[in-house]
């Protein structure tokens, strides 16, 4: 089975709460998220940002539904070189715990070959929950913020940078801030937790899921929530900031990264609202890449042509 | 650090909710129990049970909270050799789920080199939550039912025993049904719901712990959170049916089983109540054991002997 497969049986067996971000139980959102050692991070990251990180998956999906943090449970899977930092993990996850105020009521300790770390938020509902179902055909597709530094960060890990910015090699300044910013970016999320709130207190908010898995793979789980499909616009997706500039000469895929790069927690959602007017009641920006439509399936539209888009994101338990 | 010393700084970083079996918020309790392969279990250990056996342990963890079994989530890290064997590990999640009435309402997926089930069990608080703190010198300590058998399981299976009871070597019939029982005890625990519930309702239970480390270990955690020591009389303790005859027989250590053997998953209370009485109100048979003492530390009295007990059960941590 893929993932895929695994989650629909499981939706099956267990129950249908399973296939949003989270699980709406009464007024209560919850949610669980795995990271392990050399599938979502290496030794080479310090443990202080595979702390936050571990939250801030969390956190992403607490907002993707629109609830509150507030409870948070986690088991440590610690492996022999990551024994002596647990002081370090502990440190940084309580800093990251007070900044989005959540509290961090119990935990399990086990031995393991390689670091795991599994943390389970608990997050309140305030109005309603945002929900991947919902939106509909003639609805505004909305991102949060400028996405594909994530993927970049990680192709930059992949050759030699560090977590610091120190590159493989001699580079340019634009370059080095490009690749501190990208590579912070991707092992330094930042949940939107205010946003996933304030997206809840408006009604006209019809869908919401975070950008976990990379664009196409995500609006496509939102358009199966949805039952629609999605038409979106390629010079409407905000980029992250110089990606088309020193993200492609340090031979970033900038294609693939703002498409299909997982990992970016941005928001993804929904409304029938204006760009103006959503930004204008949330006080920040928000992106209109495009639109749902009534046929399934996604298309990208590039250069006045339309494709059809392939969800090419991350698969869980892809090899 | 060893686990003592990180659940301690836990304590003072994230939560003083930290240090029972589970975490009481609101009239709710969350707990979250790691388990992993070659750790927990090892690979000749079919899926059927390694699925039953971790939602066991958190619901083992409520019962001792005296709570109500509701949701769990459920975060898996599959190994290539599982992976074919998700489909058994569900249906038996999803069995086991019914029988003890808590819905899973989500989890996560990733891959692993080591088969990784962690389970986070959230319930419900009817009356009061049950504490490892409240018990008093002079109250009785009781067990719920004849230990050492899981101990005596894992020896066993050490030795060459599968879990179907099939002995490395030609053996007798008392010999391969004691095994098979203790291996079943091992192997797939039953966790103590509705004890748990009943013990809830009965103001006169001061403290309850269940017995997931050692009676050894677990009794010290509860004379630490209440601030006493326990003296316990060896000839007192219910012993695992057959374990003094069969199990010593097959090279079981019976003093070690009942005293320090771990994931036995009986509970371990405390109550003035007399042994006659409380059993009469629980409708079954409570097993007292000894006494709480003002004065710290543990003691066993044995063949009119005093002498004291060293918590010697399962630290997580240890090598």
């Amino acid at each position: 089975m893929n993932e895929k497969e695994i989650i629909a049986r499981a939706r099956e067996l267990f129950s249908s709460r399973i296939g949003d971000d989270g699980a709406v139980i009464g007024n209560q959102v919850i949610t669980v998220d795995m990271l392990v050692e050399d599938v979502d991070f290496t030794r080479s990251i310090p443990l202080t940002f595979v702390a936050r990180k571990s939250l801030a998956v969390n956190l992403s999906d607490l907002a993707a539904m629109g609830s509150k943090p507030e409870f948070a449970v986690v088991a440590l899977g610690i492996s022999e070189w990551a024994r002596d930092g647990v002081e370090q993990f502990f440190v940084a996850l309580r800093d990251a715990a007070k900044k989005y105020e959540i509290e961090i009521v119990g935990g399990d300790l086990s031995l393991a070959d390689k670091l795991t770390v599994v943390i389970t938020a608990i997050g309140r509902v305030e109005t309603r929950p945002l929900l991947r179902s919902g939106a509909k055909p003639g609805d505004r597709i909305y991102v949060s913020r400028p996405i594909g530094g994530s993927a970049a960060g990680l192709h930059l890990l992949q050759r030699g940078w560090t977590v610091d910015g120190e590159p493989p090699a001699g580079i340019g300044y634009a370059q080095r801030e490009f690749a501190l910013s990208a590579i912070r970016r991707h092992v330094d999320p930042e949940p939107e937790v205010e946003l996933g709130l304030k997206l809840a207190r408006i009604p006209e908010i019809s869908a919401c899921i975070d950008i976990s898995d990379g664009l196409s793979t995500d609006l496509q789980h939102l358009c199966d929530a949805s039952g629609c499909g999605a038409e979106i616009e390629r010079e409407r997706i905000p980029i992250f900031p110089d990606l088309l500039g020193s993200g492609a000469s340090l031979g970033v895929r900038v294609q693939d990264a703002v498409l299909h790069g997982g990992e970016e927690y941005a928001l993804l959602f929904t409304s029938p609202l204006r760009e103006s007017d959503l930004s204008s009641r949330l006080g920040r920006p928000a992106y209109n890449i495009g639109r749902m439509t009534s046929e399934r399936g996604l298309v990208l539209k590039e250069n006045g042509m339309a494709r059809p888009l392939q969800p090419r994101g991350w698969d869980h338990l892809a090899r």
